[in-house]
């Protein structure tokens, strides 16, 4: 009843097409790509193509009271853009426009619905680069980018999204635009709002337009790869490079597990004396030769063997399309619940050996790939959907996993956010008084608890009337 | 009388020695390096050793609801750290530990009254270099360093202060510690407040503890300078050096009013038709040769002249060091008031063109240095202490600067911060909502408005009782 109510003003006041009702094409806005995390049907999804569509969907939403969840591609993997209990969602994909590259001031201005791949690609008619690369790049949109501040391979040289952004529009739960940061390299006019709203997972606002940084592009990298007897050897390898001072511009892991798979899914060649290999590159042209070596030496040091320098480009991507293809030949064997914690890189080896430990201690299969020269790994439970209790081992290994992370000095999230997948994890990591710092922000922006609710932290309803 | 009752207190709850209340010391606490602002004897101030101290100067301050200003080394430019009336000033100087160096996982862990010099020692100690390098480094200490989000010459490659922040310490209007962020290179566990105190100009909580990112000493970089007609020719060249994706580690600019003060004042033998100058480095070891000819290239095309490379390290440190003298020098001509905006770099020759014609236009002199590859220009106004009139000039050249810069899309302040002194000028930049928010965060962080009153926002005092 008040949903017919509340559908018939969407509809009233929004562009034509532009809410979906079929609940067959609204499954599709019904989760993301984060397979443990609860989800419900959405009452409508609105598909704007303006900030003014998103300002009129969020009045909407706050005049009734109902709860609206942003989303992006829905490539996440911690629910966080997954549709809580009688909700509207709003889809940003058709907000798409690349509204400015600037290449003298290396900016560039999109809308959220543009992809990763589409403002590379304009990018590069520029000659510059979007450096931020998640692992779900071609198809992943800038405003979940920003609203996750994702990480992605090349983080271990030149750090996360949130280093590439200027300034941001926003719209609040109470409906209002606002524009944060801005368009200079610097620039340090009052509170840094933008970091803020960067990684809030979309529970304090809903991201309309940002600003980011290009770069020149690199040289061509150099790739080489080195096989371990063991991930806790290559553990070794990553912290020996690190220790050196060398700056790789990807190094990438992947365990016993995650090698046999990719070898039945890809048949690549990997010795199967391998429980590990490494991949690395370095882009800084005539030096690049010179650092491979450098790394080559110290996996040599660390047990490495079959160490490879790929002689030309189409090799070297084959090595990296190799390691993308990590997550699909794991998808063959299950279905892969993919994990993030981050350590030091001092305990990375260590991170390991625990998380073959509770493979072996639970009985579950669980294959390691990872942002090594970060210290952010992805251990991936492969749950059997025809054996639920697989389901129940996974949820306790990624909780072991967290736990352990954290005593080493780690993070229960690298990369993925908090979403609903780790909510109940957050309060292990966070001081108490900063976990109160956040709750008092969420409810001094979003008062009524509407937007995004139950998502990142837990915030009693009680407490937002 | 209440300040009698206040200072017992402090000196009944904290070490001995760690009160002043002696008027002649106290006139060292009363104001930072910002000549133009207001400032006021304090009360007392408190010279903690510990966050200990810090919560108890900061509960009796909140008992007494009398204002408590946080203070590093007051080497500040915008009065951010000046004492108000009646208020206890609280000096972090004493808390000068370097609490640990991570060597493998690349981290210091400080106080905040440790010296940006004294962390660089201990970094190189460990054979790594810690990047953040504001003009002050030589005595501007961490904290302040990151409650200002510092800048520097290093900031055109590297990035200014923020990127090399993980975590913090902080205590809150309220007296209660907070640690913020992570030890970890990535982490995205619940809203980045980390960054929210960063920047914020000891308006929010007070800095107990930092944990930054250390990094790879890079190559001794090549350094080269060139001569221009006029400082607008030199912004053309760094447009073009920078629109070809060329990254110096440095890019200074220096006009000729800056030029004449220097040669008077050190005699470097710069040419009388030299009407700005640009001192350019690169680190980038093998590639350094080949980017300072390409630099020196696009020089000559903007009209460059006597392009010098430096042979040796010697000479290239004198370069440098010129462009560090650049304050001392005019200082010799009256009293430098300088300023801070930031415009994109394609509007930098348009930014300097402007200040040139306002000297003429209000009679005064200011010469302009600036960190010009990040569009990062400090104007600088010459006082004549004996013609009061000159100081109202200074005022007004400030304001059409200001403008001038929002009107090319810049910010009224790149690095500097707004403090006292462009308070008043922030609105004119800020969103009016994103400026309701941040006026929100504070009073939801300060509700009785004593930390840092009056710097960065007007808060009306009725509105936060």
């Amino acid at each position: 009843m008040t949903g017919h109510a509340i559908i018939a003003e969407l509809i009233r006041c929004l562009p034509a097409k532009s809410v979906v009702t079929d609940p067959d094409l609204l499954a599709s806005y019904q989760h993301d790509s984060a397979a443990l995390c609860e989800s419900h049907p959405p009452m409508a999804a609105v598909l704007p193509t303006s900030e003014s569509d998103v300002q009129t969907t969020m009045e909407i939403a706050a005049a009734f009271g109902v709860p609206l969840v942003p989303q992006g591609a829905l490539t996440g993997l911690s629910g966080a853009a997954n549709a809580v209990r009688d909700c509207i969602v709003l889809n940003t994909r058709k907000m798409n426009r690349v509204i400015a590259i600037d290449a003298v001031n290396r900016i560039a201005v999109v809308q959220p619905g543009v992809t990763n791949r589409e403002l590379k690609l304009a990018a590069a008619e520029a000659g510059l680069t979007y450096k931020p690369d998640p692992s779900s790049w071609e198809s992943s949109t800038i405003g979940g980018n920003i609203a996750t501040n994702a990480g992605g391979l090349c983080c271990v040289k030149y750090g996360v999204t949130q280093r590439f952004v200027r300034g941001l529009r926003v719209v609040l739960p109470d409906g209002r635009a606002a524009a944060l940061g801005r368009k200079t390299v610097k620039g340090v006019a009052g509170l840094n709002l933008t970091e803020l709203f960067i990684g809030s997972e979309g529970t304090l606002g809903i991201i309309t337009e940002a600003t980011v940084s290009l770069d020149p592009t690199p040289p061509t990298p150099l790739t080489m790869a080195a096989s371990f007897p063991d991930a806790t050897a290559a553990g070794r390898a990553v912290a020996s490079i690190r220790a050196a001072g060398i700056t790789p511009s990807l190094l990438e892991l992947m365990d016993r597990t995650v090698l046999r798979a990719l070898e039945k899914h890809a048949r690549m060649g990997i010795d199967d004396a391998a429980g590990a290999l490494l991949i690395a590159q370095s882009d800084t042209g005539h030096a690049a030769a010179h650092e491979l070596e450098d790394m080559a030496a110290r996996c040599a040091d660390a047990g490495g063997f079959d160490i490879v320098v790929a002689d030309d480009e189409h090799e070297a991507e084959q090595l990296v399309a190799f390691r993308r293809l990590s997550y699909p030949a794991l998808e063959t064997m299950g279905s892969p619940l993919v994990d993030d914690v981050c350590v030091p890189i001092s305990a990375l080896a260590e991170m390991i050996d625990y998380i073959e430990e509770s493979a072996a201690k639970l009985g579950v299969t669980i294959g390691v790939v990872g942002h090594a020269g970060d210290g952010n790994l992805h251990p991936t439970v492969i749950v059997d959907p025809t054996r639920p209790e697989t389901l129940d081992l996974a949820h306790r290994a990624f909780d072991d996993i967290a736990d352990k992370a954290l005593q080493l000095g780690g993070t229960i999230t690298g990369e993925h956010g908090v979403g609903l997948l780790k909510v109940d994890l957050l309060s292990r990591e966070l001081d108490p008084i900063a976990a109160e710092l956040q709750s008092n922000i969420k409810r001094l922006l979003d008062p009524h608890g509407l937007l995004n609710p139950g998502k990142v932290m837990h915030i009693c309803n009680e407490a937002m009337a």
